[in-house]
């Protein structure tokens, strides 16, 4: 199967303004790197309705598909629904299952603020799945999760494995000698294996290594032999250890 | 002084790829709020020169500066300065300061990954201070740090007094009630104080509170008299503590 594209946009002043530390792009990031998907973009956007609407129309055009993070609870702030409806150029409208959901959580007398969250882009459907009753909307490839970190891990684990395609292979060397010194080498190596995704990443003030080089392959006999050929040309003092 | 914007561009297939956990963006979100930048986006784009210079001209043309983080180091996937000036349409050239100092550095006898870091955008200036002897190569509104998290930190703290403005006042508001129950009381704040900034964050599985409200202006008094009245509106019984 083919690789799959994804973004990440994340709504959210809280995020832009410091006063929360984002964590959903760093675990996002994670998981779709194991099952495969490539993360090609995060942007970090504020609870404005052209905003955000700009940002999905984006992304939804460019990659397979978008999650995003944050604005889809019952507060003032939680514009998500509206601005994904905005990016697609459809009305919000409201969800009846949604509604008969929230109706059932008060006791059929709901406040105008749960019923905010029946609302969805026309058209959406409903992922369920994860650590809430309340599903997933979806609308397009565009998939909108909440940004309570805890709410958004379990949703993203919950689904993703409808966007999963094939892994890639990672070896790591582990090296003391600084990138200036062994940028030659690393030079060497992406001629020969032009396919590879090579980094190279320093760490200052680590007495455990100076620069960590990663290597990357779908394919892992590729990545097996650029590793072979990297570890002969590096200097076998620099070598700290290997993963 | 008007308020002046910014947005952050983070350039990193490592970021992306969930390998490293990029901490400079939150970093910068909390420098900028501290002296009333209002930080508008934020982007990872991958070590792609078009990704680059599209996300760069975006930003540098809405907002007042743009701060770029990460590929500007000796090695082949260092490839913001080439990023910018594609942004700028500007051919990439050798600064003659920087060369001196590369010069300098390797007892006149720089290697070729050294060089690779006199190379500058076209007609970019250079900006002192912080904790390298490296300046910062500043094109037009466009600042690129390294994207190392202690050069990254010390090279804006030495930069940032530049951008500065006038700050916010913020008052916060810890609550044991959920969103649902208070979501008509924050409408109505925001009814009588409709330029005030109001960020309501839940927090799960916290015993110290369920949900943050944050109250903020440039306007001392505004924000005061906003937070008076909040506190009024909401049930006493459900106020935690203030800030």
């Amino acid at each position: 199967m083919q690789e799959r594209s994804c973004a990440l946009v994340v709504i959210g002043n809280e995020i832009l303004s410091g006063k929360i530390h984002d964590t959903n792009t760093y675990f996002a990031a994670r998981e779709l790197r194991a099952i495969g998907v490539a993360l090609k973009r995060i942007a970090v956007v504020p609870d404005e309705i052209d905003a955000i609407a700009q940002e999905v129309r984006y992304c939804s055009q460019r990659f397979d598909f978008v999650i995003t993070s944050g604005g889809v609870g019952p507060t003032h702030d939680d514009i998500t629904i509206a601005g994904v409806a905005a990016a697609l150029d459809r009305p919000v409208v409201i969800h009846p299952q949604l509604e008969a959901l929230i109706h059932q959580h008060f006791d059929g007398k709901p406040n105008k603020a749960g019923l905010k969250m029946a609302e969805v882009p026309d058209g959406a459907v409903l992922v369920e799945g994860g650590p809430m009753i309340f599903p997933t909307v979806q609308a397009e490839n565009i998939y909108m999760l909440p940004g309570i970190p805890q709410l958004f891990e379990g949703k993203l684990a919950a689904i993703k494995l409808r966007f999963a395609t094939d892994p890639y292979f990672v070896r790591a060397i582990y090296t003391s000698a600084g990138e200036g010194k062994i940028a030659g080498i690393l030079d060497a190596c992406m001629e020969r294996f032009p396919k590879l995704l090579l980094g190279s990443y320093p760490k200052i003030g680590n007495a455990e290594y100076r620069v960590k080089l990663t290597l990357e392959s779908k394919d892992r006999e590729y990545v097996e032999s650029a590793f072979r050929y990297l570890l002969e040309l590096l200097p076998k003092d620099v070598i700290l250890r290997t993963e």
